[in-house]
């Protein structure tokens, strides 16, 4: 795993009232896709998404403490890094809350909890292209 | 303010087995201060800090759901500057958590909060320079 981080996705109630937040401090969404938003912030990226939706995918239940309505991710370059990463996490004493698996969009990713519980998605995007410095760059 | 992220902070039950985690993922610290731990990750940087202390300076009741423990954090080029951005996020819609004041590490720093509740720290911190385009790194 090199040390970088990708993306940071929020859980949102009501991804309008969102959007016209982070919009309102100037910020510019770089995708049209109507169900999440992605700010390209630096040289990672800033998403928000459903709050449920992200429990669901990370397999949280969504209600208590156990979920914080925010997750890390780390963009692998290829599929089958997602399955080596996960398991590194797995050797370190993190927790594999979702086995990788072939994801809606067109990828592959899974999920892991630190120690503290703070979640990590591990995801390989084939529409996301990792710099060689490991930035990530969404189409203008 | 611009669009960049300079810092993700995780709070921490045991900063130990923490640093530990990460480290058997193979990332190397970049600080040698006891009470945190600092990772580059690409042109940011990411945090490890106690979760009483994160939830403490951020104005935050630490017990409940209230508390992610969890803050992302936007580093300013000025002083002044950090009054600027948390006017620019109460404007926005946002909360204020904790305005700014001078902080025992040297910088100046505030709190607000987004729609959802996550937290965003503004700081302006003068042993960290942030580059032209947007990046933060620490000595190594």
């Amino acid at each position: 795993m090199e040390q970088r981080l990708s993306l940071v996705t929020l859980g949102i109630a009501d991804l309008d009232r969102s959007r016209r937040f982070y919009e309102a401090l100037g910020w510019q969404r770089s995708n049209k896709e109507a169900e999440v938003v992605f700010f390209q912030a630096g040289g990672m990226i800033l998403g928000l998404w459903s709050r449920d939706s992200l429990a669901e995918d990370a397999r949280v239940p969504v209600a208590g403490e156990g979920f914080r309505a925010i997750a890390l991710a780390y963009n692998t370059r290829t599929r089958e890094e997602v399955d080596t990463v996960l398991a590194e996490a797995k050797a370190a004493g993190g927790t594999i809350h979702k086995p990788a698996e072939d994801a809606y969009w067109g990828g592959y990713s899974g999920y892991f909890a630190d120690p503290d519980g703070h979640l990590w998605e591990v995801a390989w995007n084939p529409h996301w292209t990792i710099a060689e410095d490991g930035s990530v760059r969404l189409p203008a």
